[in-house]
């Protein structure tokens, strides 16, 4: 028996991000509940050159669209970074979550047989498909989710694990 | 075209742990370079409620080998949480590496069809194993694995991205 990679990738990113949401607003309640503009989250870093929890959000939705689209060969939307609030990050991981679910498992079809062209500012990589996938879609996909989880515990949010792996569905 | 649950989890798992070792000895490394002891980092936290770092690893480990365990239908090795220096984690890592790299891909034939009964502290479940891979598994792991980094890097210690990714493979 086997997986396609849309199985590995489509759905997990779905799951999560609807987690990343949930957190995101337990962020604003938080904030709320105590009096305090909930929007300094979006400044807050864990050391001067790390990113930002407004571009750690944007980073996790940007791999997983980014993969969805590379893996079924085609083409990305762009975002603008202009979040300044917490609510805009959710709406832009909404708007994430609602490009994901366009995808049907058919798409991917060919997905494994691609070799996946990557630029980053200092590089450019050329990847197997599942490598892609296993070895630096999924990393950097959960690596700013957590980060954003992290930034909001060290700022005093009230969030537990469960709130990053959300209701898994059992048998 | 299709993957075996092999594929997308032990050589996930290995190319991290493999990473996870580096960023360990880079904190070695930092701190023999400043003269204080290394060993401070172990119980580093975020906050007051969340784990320290030894504990992260521990869980980062377990995690996979667990996973690779329940998968393929075998107990794992139970490893003694008393590790008390970033050198014994790293030697943790090595052991936990050593047994993920004795996983055959056909033990794992069976994988897919298999019920993942957990439990928690608080709860037990009962997971498809597609699910158990990438909404417990994989989140899980990359969590602490990028909860170690994060602390390390809110710690000071010099490390980017590329630590956390590795080399991965290029056509």
């Amino acid at each position: 028996m086997s997986l396609s990679l849309y199985e590995v990738t489509v759905p997990t990113f779905l799951h999560t991000l609807h987690n990343l949401k949930g957190i995101l607003e337990k962020a604003v309640a938080h904030a709320e509940a105590r009096k305090f503009d909930a929007n300094v989250f979006m400044t807050m870093r864990l050391y001067p050159d790390m990113f930002p929890l407004s571009r750690q959000v944007q980073i996790a939705g940007d791999v997983a669209k980014g993969a969805a689209a590379r893996l079924s060969g085609t083409e990305p939307p762009k975002f603008e970074d202009n979040e300044t609030t917490l609510a805009e990050l959710v709406t832009r991981v909404t708007k994430t979550i609602d490009y994901l679910q366009g995808f049907k498992p058919e798409q991917f079809t060919d997905a494994e047989s691609r070799v996946i062209a990557l630029k980053t500012p200092r590089n450019s990589f050329n990847f197997k498909a599942v490598d892609f996938v296993r070895h630096w879609a999924l990393p950097n996909f959960f690596f700013h989710v957590t980060t954003t989880y992290a930034l909001l515990r060290h700022g005093g949010v009230e969030l537990g694990k469960p709130d990053y792996l959300g209701n898994v569905p059992q048998v």
